[in-house]
């Protein structure tokens, strides 16, 4: 165990203080309250739908990348990439499993049952008929009816919650009132932080206020690291929420060993280790008891279907589990 | 006038040599023959199909922001923010008033005609009927059907291409394509370059092969200024063409002062002041004979619909200008 002066309570003390000083300088949520109204009322419909009068199962799907804007009056920022489709595809799987969702996106992202058409416009997919009516090009007919279709289901169903986000500090403030209304739900939370989230940051206070200036030279940036706010989630925010966080590398000689070491230091209960080149074939379920392969198979199923099957088999073993120990306890 | 051992030359070197080293720096254009290939095409096409065997016109939009890697295998970048809406909305009334657009935009930025629709996603617009039809909703039918008529008329009429970017890199090799195919319409053709175009980038060649690294404490960077190619566009890739630029600040005290600066600078035919705050409201014209202040009026006609007039006219005035000089010279 730790003693109350040793170094793990220090680093302790210069985490809450980083964590502190990051949420004091990010600018005020916009139409902050509307959004805290939104989801609680969302999660206490779903609440009550439930049947048995057990509460039904409900996950926040992070997508897309975080913004760290350069200039307070927001010009130039750092992005992450991250085109949200493993968030969108996730999202159909759950909904169809039953599970309601957040959808916490990023804005612009791709968004559920919108991920098999063309990218530029949905112009390009309707014409308009001699008696000024609009329809479906023949090409498209069978894909923008399913999209449809789906999509009205999941919203007027109750079951799919979309809301955006742009810079860093929006999406963990949004996170932290995602994740104080889901606490009532214990072990039947999930988050599936899919989303690429900024490791640094400039200060808001730090920030120039105008455009930066280009006539001189080269740019010079230095910038401070986001504290990881995982560690935030599963020990205050959300303690029983089941937390299944993804860990994404360029390099697959370092990938599974960091995905080993963020299932350790941040409490995770499942880490998904994916490469960027084959990010979309293939990825590594890694938990404690050991690490599983998920690739597409010749059935040409998508590697998220696959995914999403056995992490609800893992939220349902944790939520019996759960049960057991507060049976126990 | 200077001479060749002088400053200018001097400067003229140096900004050659920059040039040389962001073009080879620059990773390939991805499909880069067949961009040429459509742009040409829409070109050449739009020059036999005009009237009284005088050319027709033609107007590159550029729209969006560009991107700058900071790592190869690109996970971060900087972002430049610009929503697209002013690049978007002048190529309506470009279209409108019979001009040829080339659409250079950022990928998912906004798109001509799809304006006044809510931003998230377009499967909120429609529903399917009892027999599996779509429908427009009611309460979004007028604009969806004025959207997507326009749009194909302008599509189906020729009169308008859309070409895509993401980074700096595409950008500014698209953009030396485009000018090399609109050289030959001399005055004809027009530039109107609205994109965020980013002031600094990381050279490719250092630019980290992997993700960087978080671990450790602060990041530290360091970014070369993009060599400003809008003297390249107005000496070298289309000297004839009618060039029109966009300046944008949040400092309303050195914006008409840099505005006047870029006209001179970069021997633009002019440029658009606007401010981040009110440049929906309020552009302000700068040319060599003065400076026009341009704003939304009380009949609610959009900004871009007044300025669109204006530089028809300007360009028109330009057009005459030049043949003249042509006869005459």
């Amino acid at each position: 165990m730790d003693s109350p002066g040793g170094a793990a309570a220090e680093d302790q003390q210069e985490f809450a203080g980083r964590v502190k000083s990051f949420f004091e300088s990010a600018p005020p949520l916009v139409d902050g309250e509307n959004v805290s109204k939104k989801i609680a009322g969302f999660i206490s419909r779903n609440r009550r739908a439930s049947e048995e009068g057990r509460p039904s199962r409900v996950v926040c799907v992070t997508s897309g990348g975080t913004t760290v804007p350069l200039e307070q009056r927001c010009v130039r920022y750092i992005d992450n990439f991250s085109s949200g489709h493993r968030g969108a595809t996730s999202t159909e799987y759950f909904v169809k499993a039953g599970y309601a969702v957040i959808f916490l996106h990023r804005r612009g992202a791709y968004q559920p049952y919108c991920r098999y058409l063309p990218e530029d416009s949905f112009l390009d997919f309707f014409e308009v008929t001699e008696g000024s009516a609009i329809r479906v090009c023949e090409s498209h007919a069978k894909e923008v009816t399913r999209a449809i279709r789906d999509y009205r289901a999941a919203v007027d169903g109750g079951l799919l919650l979309k809301v955006p986000f742009t810079s860093i500090f929006e999406y963990l403030q949004i996170l932290q009132i995602v994740a104080g209304s889901m606490k009532p739900l214990g072990s039947f939370g999930m988050f599936y932080l899919a989303a690429a989230v900024s490791d640094f940051y400039v200060p808001w206070e730090s920030m120039a206020e105008h455009k930066i200036q280009s006539a001189g030279g080269p740019l010079d940036m230095r910038l401070a690291p986001v504290p990881k706010m995982l560690s935030l989630l599963r020990k205050e925010w959300a303690p029983m929420a089941f937390c299944i966080s993804f860990k994404l590398e360029t390099d697959s000689d370092i990938l599974l060993k960091k995905a080993d070491m963020a299932l350790r230091k941040y409490g995770m209960h499942v880490v998904v280790a994916n490469e960027l080149s084959t990010r979309k074939k293939e990825v590594v379920v890694v938990t404690e008891t050991g690490k599983v392969k998920v690739r597409t198979d010749e059935q040409h199923r998508e590697v998220e279907e696959k995914l999403i099957d056995l992490l609800i088999e893992q939220h349902s073993h944790y939520i019996e589990e759960s049960e057991k120990d507060a049976v126990n306890g």
